[in-house]
């Protein structure tokens, strides 16, 4: 019987093919970051308060100023039809039966416009392109598909150095692709003279600076989240440019080795924000406890990824629906035991240091 | 020839079905507070005296201002009949045999009548029921088979998520059965409407709150402790409504995970108690020396749980009575070599970091 | 090829009888002291000096006043035939050899009498015995043997719990006994009355105390150094009372689990004893840069025991002579890497921490 | 399919033979060094800043005032024929592959002269000789064959306990030999008389001292570099004997053991230098990551040595040449990826602590 999300995550790695798994599960380089997002919750004691009246408590809170049946998103994760035949669609329908707000990647392998009809609150992310165009070509019809919400992820410009994907020969071919981006003009092909780098003079010409995010942010019908955030100066300049949110995130470790724990990280950037903006944050949430862990730390919702696709990957929507339900219950039953009937009573003074 | 608690912990372990094993020596989720509660007494070093004066010393105390031969008591432990077919009577015979305090849980497999002849000090824990009524027929119930104290249990007005005991499949059932709780009227059944949660809607409406523990004091002919303090604000408000003594607790880390382990909250607990009512400690207590720094960090007496069920799994009554044999000559090896002649020589400043 | 102590370690492991072994490389309760007391070193780090003159440096130093070799001392260890039929004969021709001063237990398995020929310098160790003549007749007997000062074992006045030992099932019995304790008279053996304690109304009225160390001091013509400090507080009021030496030990882990290793309380000690008498140190030591690091703390020697008989267990008088003259290697060796010509030379300001 | 300098790693380490993997890979008695060398780096975190405009960045830097492609050099390291039959012929053409800086051991198994044709920078490293005339040939020869400064190793006046090797029993005999020195007087043989000591009486008469790098800093005609400097103090006095650059270095863990890692150290040395020398660092450096973190905490340039000769081992230059290139490129990713277009905005602000 699968019950917790590592049953999920155990049942979902002993099934999946090496070069799938090493995709999922791996990160960059010696995965250190992978595993500290974990072990960094483990750090966190908790510290219940007794005899606190819960009844007719709830999880409800409000994310980006709308109502949410609880602070749990799907975070964006591409190809998720490499674990499951029907990818996102099963996801989406996982998060609608959660009432869970889903982040859409766009390097979905679903189109966008086949997932618009099912119910629930979605938002969509993307890598802005080299073309300003091209990035409001993805933003508008994301919109068009009912997308609420835009999230840029920063912190990815080029690839990371995955190393165990690399070993494993992970590709991405065939039949499971980045469908939504078939649509966009080839980005551009440096022509690099010798001794030139591909990263300095390749990539890094064509990756978002601060001037494209502005525009992006100026022309974009959708508020406009950022992802990948670490540092309060950055948190601080990227509001002042009028983001609507910052996601607290290291990439789940898949990009940069030894970039701290976001849940490290959380409780100063929350305190640079001052309440400007919403917080958010990813990476190494497997438990409820740890959804109340970054609660009480001043994250407005949290966003989980991997998890959701070992339960697509073991039983496809009603498996990433059982892992959403679960996190939704250990959340709830984390609050009853500290004494927190609603979301506004998980505050810090509820964690100590553990060990 | 099984000499040390571990000695026991090992045979009971190998000898133990599976669920049962997995529901004695198990906790919540990843069970990391079951791990720190016993990991946190070696992080504490010893710094013994030398050279003094320890003839005809002994480990007589007083416990709740009445004597006893040593600060070792029986931990309330539910359904005692799953490691012996004499459950709760059998601990009863080595508690009496070692000149132990038990506390009787209310969750016990052998009726309170049964064990009332038995000789020895015993207090009844118990869990608030959702009815005063309810609640004081067990306590009337319980002076009346000759408990001398409550034990009330604050830490886990639901259960926790016991992964390690669902994964195998632990279920009361059959014979052994909480029997004593067989007189109370049916808990109350909330009716819950679509979208409404059995923990907040269901569980939580009707657990303890402050002014149930305030009328249970008021009313109770015994005196009332409270087991599964963390908090020294919480021990504060407890002492404030007439608590008798404050037993600091994370219920074994079988309730929320993270907790952190007792002994590392109780120096808090015991200077915010200010000598005004006695503090206990429980949780992860293996050795005479963890005893002994318990004792050290202003503990009254301690509790112990699972070693004695370790002993009565097997060996039934002499198995428990070795184990509590044990920890009561451990602690007398401890203070003679730490220069301890009684136990109010056993002060914090014998004690040190520890690596 | 045996070459560094850890290598005598594994071969002497190996071919011990389990119950000897357990005896040898065992200690008290979960053994935490036991590693603790080697761990404790890999802590510390060695910032070397560069460049400096070593040209016929050297190891010599004084102990207790008298020019030595260099700083290593072979440990009191009893019934050293356990380990090899010639016993303290064979180490005491190895210490010779290496010129090494020896310290010899009062439960040594061979006669002081027959090593009394051997060459060498020469301590003994005893335990103050419950009457004071008993005592004084060792003393006098081990002056008689050549023996040129007493190192009083303090911290032990009852037996540690020795669980792997007694796991093991070794008993000191047939032909290895402590034989030069046969000439004392039987020690007291009292009387207990129902619900006395062994420890308490037993062996702790007989265990020495200050007066009975005072009058040691007073009667003895050889000067008295006193063995298991850990406090500042009781190497002050050792001093007080006249001891020549204090040696900072936590009995090899062998007696008080989560006793601190001795090495992270010498500078304490060092710092009380403000050079009015020499302060040495045991436990844990298995290199040249441990001896090295304990004398940059303070220590005017070191006493190695385990190793010794680890020595000794795989090929005699030879074995521990190998064992001494490699820490005497090392010794040098560490000195020229770190810059230091002398024992003098070497300062705390060489150490750091280590990771 | 071999990658990441791990790969190489794992691949030499499976193909060379018992004794020459343990010269390779061991060092000095435990080896806690050599495993905290590279554990340091794994503490260190970094926190990427976004946006950063890195189009058109590189890893071009100066090293010793001269233009580099990239700040990776290749250390010296003995014997490099034990790796590959061409030794450090094959070393040269894969650093003028890679552009890399070389420093030629003094006990290179292949002559100066053989390799001086290959193009590329290269420094020489050499250990002082007793004699000051032999150095000084060594130093004019080495100038002659191309090598632009010199870099002194200090940090071992005699052996290290090179507890492994001595274990697997390596030797350097027959065909590998250090044909530089062949040119030598031999050195001097000091007859020690009795209870003489081959360290201190021997080798350390003839080892190094400050008068001897002072007259070589005067006399010869390139710069002088220093290896093996952990203190801050011994920095600012070489600094004051006009030494051209330090290099902190505990001799990759070869030499004493409990060393702290170099990367622990260098913001130290880099204040004590204040900006007047170039300092240097090597030790455990297998990522670009940790490229990053040196010159974060201020090296002009790195060391690397051991990967080198995995890279030999496996694929002779080609493969020592896809180690190099890895190391640039994953520095260039990591740049990219922290937001730094050149080396000159890798700053200390960019790091943090991990775990």
């Amino acid at each position: 019987m699968l019950t917790t999300l590592i049953d999920f995550e155990t049942a979902a790695s002993k099934q999946l093919p090496d070069d799938i798994r090493a995709y999922l599960n791996g990160g960059a380089e010696a995965e250190r970051s992978v595993a500290e997002n974990r072990a960094a919750f483990g750090r966190i004691g908790l510290l219940p308060k007794l005899l606190a009246d819960c009844g007719h408590g709830h999880t409800r809170t409000t994310i980006l100023g709308v109502e949410a049946a609880h602070p749990v998103m799907v975070a964006p994760m591409a190809f998720q039809r490499l674990f499951d035949p029907q990818g996102e669609t099963a996801t989406a329908m996982a998060a609608a039966a959660q009432e869970a707000v889903m982040v859409l990647s766009c390097q979905t392998s679903v189109l966008p416009e086949d997932i618009a009809d099912i119910p629930g609150r979605r938002w969509i992310q993307l890598y802005m392109q080299a073309d300003h165009d091209a990035t409001m070509s993805l933003v508008t019809r994301a919109a068009s598909c009912g997308a609420s919400a835009l999230v840029v992820t920063l912190d990815a410009p080029i690839n990371g150095l995955r190393d165990r994907e690399v070993a494993a020969g992970f590709a991405v071919d065939g039949d499971v692709r980045p469908v939504m981006l078939d649509a966009l003009p080839h980005p551009p092909r440096p022509q690099l003279e010798a001794g030139q780098s591909v990263v300095f003079d390749g990539m890094m010409v064509f990756a978002p600076k601060w001037p494209d995010l502005e525009r992006l942010i100026a022309d974009s019908p959708l508020p406009v989240i950022v992802k990948g955030c670490l540092r309060a100066q950055d948190a601080v300049r990227l509001m002042g440019i009028g983001v609507a949110g910052i996601i607290v995130s290291n990439h789940g470790g898949r990009v940069l080795d030894t970039t701290p724990a976001p849940i490290t990280r959380l409780a100063d950037i929350v305190k640079a924000a001052e309440g400007a903006v919403p917080v958010f944050v990813d990476g190494g949430i497997r438990r409820g406890s740890d959804v109340f862990k970054a609660l009480a730390l001043g994250a407005e919702a949290v966003l989980v990824g991997r998890p959701i696709m070992h339960g697509l990957a073991v039983d496809g929507a009603r498996g990433a629906s059982q892992v959403l339900r679960r996190l939704r219950d250990e959340l709830a039953v984390t609050m009853a035991l500290c004494g927190c009937a609603t979301v506004a009573d998980i505050t810090s003074d509820l964690l100590t240091e553990f060990t």
